[in-house]
């Protein structure tokens, strides 16, 4: 049997309402069961509002004989009545953190088979002096993951990204052969893992046309592409490129494609996000616990008024599932 | 009355098969006329091989005193016998740039209202000696235009484009607070003329979310692109940004949007080709006559098939017709 963790993310966004109503689709089965890591007391606050039930409240002593069901594992840090809806803090930014520390803790010890984290107020976390830009450079530091690969996945169209949040002028020049073959390796084992089969992966040029031969480019599709490419291929996987990116996202193309390497962050996510936006889910590769998150962020302006949409996390739900081993 | 030219493209291509079928759409009509620019031989062959009705062919005299409906200005320049279906040469190329030349001829002369250009193969051109990489180069040079522009535009999404055909590594470096503002300016300015009010314009930012205050950025947002947003604010106009190139493009931007600024090529045509592949057209701003063009290429291995699509070319139409004074 399969157990999610689910952390809050920043208590005065829209991940507690969010988790409450996750709490539902996962009460009606037996498998998998979830661990919502957070506060109790916030959660009781958000269901008053809402009229929406809080799941069984637990300790971190009592989770290990709690295998089953939907249970809310208390980490009282955060003083709930003081918490405003749509209002971050050094507080809700501290206690976020927390949570997703405890999470990511359950993981390696094996408590949890996969973590799916709510959304978090970056500049929350800034202002409680946590230098961590985000989850992602956390989970590296805390699982000593090498390399860790962001990957936006959804029905439509799925991407893993070679470069993430650098500057654009710096993208050509930092892009290097193991980004792509990095990028390769781990997104084709995940959709491996997802699609149950082999998948078929498309790979994007950087310049214009895939540079044209070398006249819109300074070469980076054959001295960085291609030799990542041709490094798969001799592995037996079925991958083509680097592709004309403009012409990559065509309907047929998407067709063909069970998984996007994209060489810049808004290479993978203009598409995405045109294509998917509702529904994308980001998955963390790389590291040894199983990660995937909302592509959504705390959404304050409506934060716990009941109307945020739940198809995003209930992805990223499902996609822990598939991904937990 | 309105006259509009079209070029066949590459004879050895899709175009006269395009053009064959959109002259039944201007046959049935009074207003606006159409000239075909090409050879009349290499229509015929077309006609006779797909079974479709040839228009009057007539000569450069002839054309002034033949107001409406639809001909065919005859430009002997190829010995059409020799064309073979989807392989192009030298003489397709030099055919080619000569009948582009002679409707910008034509238009410049106040003889066509708009040119409408058929897809050419840019090998070719460049197998017979021809400097100019494509069309839009080549009507700067014809039209003594200073800055033009690139617009794709379909009823889904329009965009101009910034920059075109440079590096990825050069972006950054050698794109203007100038560019932005042209784009801007010319953009807008077809937009008005084409949806006959003022359009709402988004300009996107380079960089990864838009630089996130200058964390993932060069200062790019702040320095060239910014100042030419507020510039087009002091003008009156209704522009946002730099917005974050990823979100820009989600459907809530889409319906807020007319007209999108980015900053370059794939920016720009990965969504516009992912959301309206089939139905896009691409204007040239900036110069003194009014040109439009299908989005696709001269697809050689469906050429005088009698299967390519016509959408682009009778969207290139209507917009050319649109736009025309």
């Amino acid at each position: 049997m399969k157990r999610i963790g689910l952390t809050l993310g920043d208590p005065a966004g829209v991940g507690p309402e969010l988790a409450l109503r996750i709490a539902a689709d996962f009460a009606a089965k037996r498998d998998p069961s979830l661990v919502i890591v957070g506060s109790a007391a916030v959660l009781r606050r958000v269901a008053r509002q809402l009229s929406l039930a809080v799941p069984r409240v637990v300790d971190a002593e009592q989770l290990s004989v709690h295998s089953h069901g939907v249970v809310v594992l208390d980490i009282d840090t955060l003083d709930a009545e003081v918490v405003e809806p749509g209002v971050w803090s050094r507080a809700t930014g501290a206690a976020s953190y927390a949570w997703v520390r405890h999470a990511i803790e359950l993981a390696l010890a094996g408590e949890l088979d996969a973590v799916v984290t709510g959304p978090i107020q970056k500049e929350a976390w800034h202002a409680a002096g946590i230098a961590f830009p985000g989850h992602t450079e956390l989970i590296a530091e805390m699982t000593g993951a090498r390399d860790v690969r962001m990957m936006l996945t959804s029905d439509v169209i799925s991407c893993v990204l070679a470069t993430i949040h650098i500057p654009h002028a710096e993208v050509a020049t930092r892009l290097t052969r193991e980004d792509v073959w990095e990028s390769i390796r781990l997104g084709a084992e995940a959709m491996r893992r997802r699609l149950g089969c082999e998948p078929r992966v498309t790979v994007c040029g950087l310049n214009p046309h895939a540079g044209e031969h070398g006249l819109f480019s300074h070469g980076e599709e054959e001295r960085v592409i291609l030799p990542a490419i041709e490094q798969a291929l001799r592995l037996g996987m079925t991958v083509r490129g680097p592709v004309a990116p403009d012409t990559a996202f065509v309907p047929a193309m998407r067709q063909a494609t069970d998984l996007y390497v994209c060489m810049y962050h808004d290479q993978g996510l203009i598409p995405l996000k045109a294509l998917a936006f509702d529904d994308a889910v980001n998955v963390t590769l790389g590291s040894n616990i199983v990660r995937t998150s909302v592509d959504h962020g705390t959404a304050m302006d409506i934060a716990w008024q009941g109307i945020a949409k739940v198809s995003s996390l209930r992805a990223a739900c499902e996609m822990a599932v598939d991904l937990a081993s």
